[in-house]
């Protein structure tokens, strides 16, 4: 029989403890993502996976807002985050900080997401774009390498949250192991 | 330079295709899953990666509903679905079709999603639990083992179809190795 572990048992950091915890190093950079719910979800995955910190770019909506918690669920606390006015600063900073710089978006030349190599000593950059139009071409211009999801269906894409949610705990696993 | 695939070039399947196409092993039960927006987007995800079925319990919404669609983005036709009044019901379905049980929640005794083995001769049916309760204690004594994905965070868990995407993802890359 399996019995619930309750919260305790599940020993979830609290905020303070978050904020000194070491983290995974990836930072999830967002392209002009434009839905409230999305980033709310994303700040949560990115909690649960201890992401390094989200950079929210462009017209991507920030915290604190009524519709950004409703997903969030209060990991716009424990999440480190920044608003950059364009994609190319954030990119720019995670370079600086020795970030890799990948792209999540279907490509020529794109690397599918279980050829991708990951370890603790190497910092990934992702970057996500708008729900309809993808990663920019400039942000795309940016980038080392483009991390493409396979997938088998007859549909265009996966929602960004769920991308960002399979492509962060596929890199986290690789870093853990 | 990357530059973005076009639609043709991603060549996706038509809905006619999609329902001759060999799936993966995967049947998504979902238990009392309250949230529209949810659904669609897990619909979404199961064409993507090309799940056997969607097994809606109980209060879960069924299409066709506005709220599924704006999710879903037209999934609900290529994905093969059913609805059973009660989680029982479906998880002995999938059983006599020879599917084993595994449901996706924090327990004693639970194995990490990592240490889950998937091949494509052993299908697997998921159980995925309500939104704030997870999946119910009946469902969880019909289970043959519990998967849990590792986190590393302050928060209790990861939104629900976020998990979906990640479990669906992890089982499918092993089953196509």
């Amino acid at each position: 029989m399996f019995a619930k572990k309750t919260m305790e048992e599940l020993d979830r950091k609290s905020a303070e403890e978050m904020g000194l915890a070491q983290k995974n190093p990836i930072i999830i950079i967002l392209d002009d993502v434009r839905s409230m719910q999305n980033v709310g979800a994303i700040f949560r995955t990115a909690d649960a996976f201890a992401a390094e910190a989200i950079y929210l770019c462009g017209y991507t909506p920030t915290p604190p807002h009524r519709d950004i918690h409703k997903t969030a669920l209060g990991a716009t606390e424990t999440v480190q985050w920044q608003h950059y006015a364009d994609t190319a600063s954030a990119i720019n900073a995670a370079k600086e900080k020795g970030y890799r710089i990948y792209s999540v978006e279907q490509t020529h030349n794109s690397s599918t997401l279980q050829d991708i190599e990951a370890c603790k000593n190497n910092p990934i950059a992702l970057i996500f774009g708008n729900e309809v139009n993808g990663v920019s071409d400039e942000a795309l211009s940016q980038s080392e390498q483009c991390i493409e999801i396979p997938q088998w269906g007859s549909k265009h894409s996966l929602n960004i949250s769920v991308s960002v949610g399979v492509v962060v705990w596929d890199l986290v696993a690789k870093m853990n192991r």
